[in-house]
């Protein structure tokens, strides 16, 4: 751990394990632990009301409430939730102070079916022309079952400015709950999905392939029920996409899309890119759910395919930072790049690169599967750090347009101590 | 070219570029040359009408005719044909005796719009319960604009059954066309795909990727007007699947649909993988858009990120023989492979390996972009035999279980002439 910088007082936060990103925490939940056991097989009948502890009283009231980002530079918001009864009204009520909720928009609902489960009425309300940097109160649900919470916004793009923002793995997925978020609502995390704007990432188990229940088309549940802004990062595809906030430009990769020379994502990746203004937001961050370098035994290699395709964009474009998830160890890397490497001659490894991004893979916050404990040994060249740990979360600090501090803290008996700690420079400043 | 023999007699003939797959050629057509010129960007002001060179005459006559495999082993067939007046009958008349339909088949039609093109009414007619080795006259259409053509369906399934099949390549796409196979048919070839069963293999042109007119889903226009038997392999997606005709398991992949692990493609590819048995079917053939080994500077290594999850599968399961396109020059591997390669560790590059496929790379029969013509320097170990030619074609047979011969030809001012040859020994028997 040479070049290590360990710092007690943190005033910006990371937390990242693998699935759902939240890029705002005003007050940030570090150290989430979950305690659902992953079923790669559904249980077809278990229903999901009977697994989601915190089904709010009330006929027809909103639940599983979360808000995702609305749009590329943190005027907007989009505000989901289901309501079990019947369809109800999609309405958001909105203002900045409380219980006076001058504004309303208008949302959509829709509801599906997946194999024998039929899903709730799920409500999406898009949310546009906040303020920056403002407090919202907002309303949902009509009568005695309306419910109310609120949101901060993100400030303006700014080179210096602060931001928290964080990132939760999939701490679980099983056929009816369809989703690492109501595990985190289950889990009690319910209050803070609606008070946060999140992103997500799909990881695998978002794929729920399974043509034995005849159920064949990639992403079904999650698209339905997971909204965001791609549109305004001029994505064709809810998979992936853009935001910039505060110092940040966030771009978010999908794994399980097609992502090779000439496909939608490729051909917005190039794009993108060339959006990224540095002067602007110094920092870029990207994220995907398949890390590109990992010598954990779990799923090694598994993001060469990525690898071969991207990694020389992130080196020209100097990312600072890719984040992933999948497997469940920690492992940070140092700034090294394979790009020389091809198929007939040149560099056969990775070999240190000044331009290169740290990677970053994060265990997730939840169950082990015991594989992940095993390392490939020795520990290659270009991995600086690795701990195979439970409950493990990261927290990381922009200080400003040319410095971050990023910890890596071990969930130990529900102690969190920092084990990874180290100062990310700015690729760009 | 040590090794490689010479042979005057073919009896059993491959032509292969690298898009359309045509699997039962009785009377093979060699040496397609097309006059098409590629364009990238589409012109939209051109009517598809004004383009097609071979429309035939009356009210509502069946145009485009195609026949595509049906089944999983030979008894089926798919009729397809665009009307442009009126939907018209969707209905396919056939028989064994000329002239005389005993039996009927009802299809479907159906007509799509893409940006300001508006298609014809595509009609598919599935026709199964056929008898092997057999020929079959079918009649499509109404009254005096109604057209007769026949087939003949492939052998039984037989490990030393002779079977003829040929590849044809992309010869040009534009975006009105929508289809390779309309310029194979504007060429003058509509009546040898009304008489040939085909199999499809999208490729970069198919995807029709064009978010600046509103059009962003991949392969719409594609899956609209080719059908394939995917249904039949237990495959949920047109884009890859598999047949077995007389001695071989044929294999299409996606090359543009997502295809890492835990992908549909992937689990779909492990399960087709282990139903393939080589005492039926000796000879195991895989066909895929984007070349994984080809030492051209175009598209040179596009095909790593497929390699790095499929090659280790073609290794263990015997893979006879990888064909792809993409790339506009002929090429052919040895029998090598980079399984071993890891980024930690292991060989660097391509090493022998008695059980890798042999890979052939075919240019397309069409225009060519020139920088197709620029080989790497050197050639890399792995490269067995590599020619930049225009119009090129492939011809190979099947003796028996154990021996292929394979010709390359160059197609050189209208004469055919071989160029590469060598003997394709059965990686089973």
């Amino acid at each position: 751990m040479a070049g290590v910088t360990r710092m007690e007082s943190m005033w910006l936060q990371f937390i990242l394990t693998c699935f759902v990103f939240s890029s705002y925490l005003r007050n940030g939940n570090a150290g989430i632990t979950s305690t659902f056991i992953r079923s790669e097989y559904p249980s077809v009948d278990i229903p999901l009301e009977n697994k989601v502890l915190a089904v709010p009283k009330g006929h027809n009231a909103p639940q599983q409430v979360h808000i995702t980002q609305g749009d590329y530079d943190g005027r907007a918001v989009i505000i989901s939730w289901v309501t079990a009864d019947e369809p109800g009204t999609s309405k958001v009520q909105y203002g900045t102070s409380e219980k006076n909720f001058e504004f309303t928009a208008e949302g959509t609902v829709t509801n599906y079916t997946f194999y024998e489960y039929k899903s709730g009425y799920i409500h999406h309300c898009h949310v546009d022309g906040l303020e920056h940097d403002t407090k919202y109160y907002y309303k949902i649900g009509s009568g005695d079952s309306s419910r109310e919470f609120w949101f901060i916004t993100p400030p303006k793009i700014n080179p210096d400015a602060s931001y928290k923002f964080g990132i939760i793995g999939d701490l679980g997925q099983t056929f009816n709950s369809l989703s690492t978020l109501e595990h985190y609502m289950q889990s009690g995390g319910q209050a803070s999905t609606a008070y946060q704007s999140w992103i997500w990432s799909a990881g695998n188990h978002e794929i729920d392939y399974m043509p034995y229940m005849g159920e064949v088309t990639p992403f079904k549940n999650y698209l339905q029920r997971y909204a965001t802004p791609y549109y305004a990062s001029k994505s064709s595809n809810p998979l992936w996409y853009a935001i910039r906030r505060a110092s940040a430009h966030i771009i978010v990769l999908s794994s399980y899309s097609p992502f090779v020379k000439y496909t939608p994502q490729w051909m917005w990746l190039q794009e993108e890119l060339k959006r990224v203004d540095r002067e602007k937001t110094p920092w870029l961050i990207v994220l995907m759910h398949v890390p590109i370098y990992n010598s954990n035994e779990a799923h090694y290699m598994e993001g060469e395919s990525m690898r071969a395709v991207y990694e020389s964009w992130f080196v020209h474009y100097k990312v600072d930072v890719v984040f992933a998830g999948h497997v469940h160890a920690y492992e940070r890397s140092y700034r090294i790049s394979n790009i020389h490497y091809n198929v007939t001659s040149g560099e056969q490894y990775p070999i240190p690169d000044k331009s290169a991004p740290v990677y970053i893979t994060v265990g997730d916050g939840g169950n082990q599967e015991g594989l992940a404990g095993r390392f490939r040994d020795p520990q290659p060249d270009y991995s600086a750090f690795r701990e195979a740990s439970y409950g493990a979360f990261d927290t990381g600090e922009i200080q400003n347009r040319t410095h971050a501090l990023y910890h890596w803290n071990r969930n130990d008996d529900g102690k969190k101590m920092a084990t990874d700690a180290f100062v990310l420079h700015n690729q760009y400043w």
